[in-house]
């Protein structure tokens, strides 16, 4: 079965790729370009992952319109995304941003009649958004299921109650290749290790007692 | 309260907008630009409307994946339109189209702390698309009320109900500017007079016994 996976090129996306790879899905990779700050980064990611797992076919959307939201740190860098300033104000949080991700799955998998969408959203032990949360993914099924002629695209979430720490230990099992993936929102040539997606991905890899290649 | 309203620069929606003005809504007018046949013209449309209201704050959003979907007519300005072919393939129909919209309209009102979204779909009377049933728009209420922060963002559907003449009655009544709606799916200078949604705004206004100043 064809199945669109989310792919940003993170620890999260590429953990649950290798799990969709493992349950024998046709992948169809789909990476969302939204003028965030990592966003070469990513794109390097997504197609240096591709390449690790021999997936030619790739689809990456073009979505600039987040970009306007000047008061968000992902996508405005003249805004401190360090984990002081983030605490605060929670500037990585982009409104609905996995709502118009899904959505827009959703319509390439309507199109393309590929039968699930994998997303790596974790609703515990990741930033707490309120588009990350079991209730969000079943509610959206629901949308997915009215919404579209045949209602058969099932929405899976295979880490959506693991730890961060957790997602390491099955990505190390299942042999993803962590020093191809990137989680830093900034977009420098390194990880800035200060924001909360360096600190969450330092903390993960130390309580999984696994080696991060990339610091 | 501040309503983002859905303005495709057609009937049903340039209705719903005259609505929410009536009703008394802060208005942001939101318009989807997805590469369809009728970008240019819907585009003239959603200015003209937004002029004869005086409103000026407008938010254009540059959508262009859906213009891969080759296969779909609104997009692929090779595919033939006319009601025969429209009802043997369903050109027309754009898979999760509303989804998609819906979901970047909850976005931007999340971000604007907008209390509504206002979209002119109508269940009945239509083309019968699955993004257009009612049972579709409770579910996305749903996916907004756990998808956002506040989950305090109202879905408004003024019109689901109501047939297309009952649309032009209610827009004749509330003053709708129709000589500066744009209907057609295709793109040429003056509507084409063929297709699903050019005989569908016909078919309305002579039931409505309300003389299209279009045509």
């Amino acid at each position: 079965m064809k199945a669109i996976v989310l792919l940003s090129g993170g620890l999260d996306s590429t953990t649950t790729l290798a799990v969709a790879i493992d349950r024998g899905f046709e992948i169809l990779p789909l990476h969302l370009n939204y003028r965030h700050r990592a966003q070469k980064k990513e794109l390097e990611a997504f197609d240096a992952i591709l390449n690790h797992y021999g997936i030619e076919r790739r689809l990456v959307v073009e979505l600039p319109f987040f970009s306007r939201f000047e008061k968000r740190g992902l996508v405005n860098p003249e805004l401190d995304l360090s984990v002081e300033s983030y605490n605060d104000s929670r500037l990585s949080y982009l409104p609905f941003r996995n709502g118009v991700m899904l959505a827009i799955a959703t319509a390439i998998a309507e199109e393309e009649e590929a039968g699930a969408i994998f997303a790596g959203v974790m609703e515990e032990d990741s930033s707490g958004y309120p588009d990350c949360r079991e209730k969000f993914i079943q509610n959206f099924q629901q949308t997915i299921n009215s919404g579209t002629k045949k209602g058969d695209i099932t929405l899976m979430t295979p880490i959506i109650h693991l730890k961060k720490s957790e997602v390491v230990l099955l990505g190390n099992k299942l042999g993803v290749p962590f020093h191809l993936t990137w989680s830093c929102y900034g977009g420098d040539e390194r990880p800035c290790g200060r924001c909360a997606s360096c600190l969450l991905r330092r903390s993960a890899f130390e309580k999984a007692g696994v080696k991060d290649p990339l610091t």
